[in-house]
């Protein structure tokens, strides 16, 4: 039996190709992939930027959803057919990480779709023990935003976030706009900050007030929206300096800031401000399963406006044009890759 | 009626000189000061790094302790000769951090010794709000401590420390040394980190674990120290680039780090390590009556060893002498001022 996959091959480089199915071993099971959304994280792959963990040629892709295809043995409580996605996370449960209960940031954390084979193939082999149980009648496309949903589901609890607080969400890219919704969702009011017209856009179609950093500004405006008392909450998804500026100068005496982007360089921040005002930073990675859960429930209750956020699903053979065209950004906020056999149902 | 003070006159210079008594509005209280402890932040204004706050004459000094003499309108629950000190903060009572109950953190603070008078001088005279009670038989040297102590008991609670916990402290003068001794008499596991031989001193003899950063591999001793864990806790109280540093790298994944020292500038931090390793920054300023509260207790019942952190006790009038002494650092800790006017008994 065969499969179709997208290999990273190289800096800037995808090789659309037929390889074997591998074997299923004990305690596995063999996923049909419907979509694989392209994230971030695969662009940076994409760049060359993370050969250290991912060799060419490698399948990246880790925000997917499917149908069970074929259970291992010593594999229980899942049968063929049910829809699923799947927990990118295998621990090591041995870690301090691991051992205090905290096994999404386990000191060996193996990251399905970066330091191991990834979604972005027709055929999926994956432990048992990621899979993620979805509603029989969800969209598998709707579905293959369960993943960063959790991201946002995520970082949203680790800023304890209540009813009624003002929040500050800097970078509107997917995930931005996620934490966004989850944040409003949960009762809080919310304010967007980003610089690009179409997601500004997207945003305000789904309810959610924004305003334009690079060209208003932005003190005036946080003062105006808080009465001049800052935010309970800020979320850092920008991943450059200036955000990390305007995130910790939005602040309320009190106030929290989740890092939610990754920043590959130190950043300099106002310690300062942090003891005057007794502000706390937080920073949040990743998921668990309840977050995972919660992620499934908040988009097959249409509380994530799914169809909105995916923006286009490019066949798999096209996937390096999907890439393509993220990377010249504007116009685009979720791409989806169709990743079922030819053939297979379309629904 | 007159007293004696030291007045700030400038940078660097110090005036010890006589002046009148002022008048005794409603709610207010006259102390006759036993002692007022130099804290970095009076070497800051001497330095003349808070021009902007302190107006030259102005008279300086936060921590100290002393005895009522005189009780003006309005003021019930006290009575004169009592011992106590001095919370010295005016919070407004309006702002949104007032408000929200941490008038502590206030817009519109007014710190006493700072933006009003301090307690370098015989007889001060403060807002009855801010009278603390001492027992009535506690040294009043070591009351003079009772301030600083407050600002670690806040620290301590910020950081949310739980027994058998490991927390590094970066940084070992009066109050990275007092942050120490709280943490540990918490029941943490307490490392402290001090590149200066004589403060080292200090805290191995009252029963801390030191080691020099400036000679040791301090990766290599926390990680020794840690079972390659991490610390549950740092707090960053060296005020240096340095020190910030050596606190993230410290930390076991969901550590929490508290920002106690002020940095005058930004500071380069791996936000990466935040996010990586699910941490915290909580900012700490200052201290609620609660903390003075237990601040008091502590030094009350001896859990705070008073004596062997006072280094030296000079009198008023050798007020700019003891400033000088603590520029050129090296064995010295704390060094009180004694307020008490000639002929007053001493005990």
């Amino acid at each position: 039996m065969t499969l179709r996959r997208v290999a990273y091959t190289g800096a800037r480089s995808l090789a659309v190709e037929t390889a074997g199915t591998p074997p299923l071993p004990a305690g596995h099971v063999r996923i049909d992939v419907a979509y694989t959304g392209i994230c971030g994280t695969d662009l940076h792959v994409y760049h060359g930027a993370m050969d250290a963990r991912v060799e060419p040629p490698g399948v990246i892709g880790h925000e997917m959803s499917g149908r069970i295809a074929e259970i291992g043995p010593d594999v229980t409580g899942w049968h063929v057919g049910e829809q699923v996605t799947v927990m990118p996370l295998v621990p090591c449960g041995q870690c301090p990480a691991c051992s205090a209960g905290h096994d999404h940031i386990c000191h060996r954390l193996v990251f399905l779709g970066i330091d191991a084979t990834g979604s972005m193939q027709t055929s999926w082999t994956v432990p048992a023990t990621t899979l993620v149980r979805l509603p029989a009648d969800l969209r598998l496309d709707h579905a293959a935003l369960v993943e960063p949903t959790a991201v946002a589901v995520h970082d949203v609890h680790r800023a304890d976030l209540r009813a009624g607080e003002k929040a500050l969400v800097v970078g509107g890219g997917p995930i931005g706009l996620l934490i966004a919704i989850v944040a409003h969702r949960s009762g809080a009011d919310v304010l967007l900050a980003e610089p690009d017209p179409y997601r500004r856009a997207v945003a305000e179609d789904v309810g959610l007030p924004t305003y334009d950093p690079s060209a208003e500004d932005g003190a005036g405006s946080i003062a105006r929206w808080t009465g001049g008392a800052g935010a309970a909450v800020a979320f850092e998804v920008s991943g450059a300096q200036a955000g990390v500026g305007t995130a910790v100068e939005a602040l309320a005496t009190r106030g929290r800031l989740v890092q939610v982007a990754i920043h590959p360089v130190p950043r300099e921040i106002s310690l300062h401000r942090f003891f005057w005002r007794e502000l706390t930073l937080v920073g949040a990675r990743l998921y668990d399963r309840g977050d995972f859960e919660t992620a499934v429930r908040l988009i097959a209750d249409g509380e994530i406006p799914a169809a909105r956020l995916i923006s286009r699903i490019e066949p798999l053979e096209r996937a390096a044009q999907a890439f393509e065209a993220l990377e010249e950004g504007g116009g685009v906020m979720k791409v989806l890759i169709d990743c079922r056999a030819r053939g297979e149902d379309r629904r």
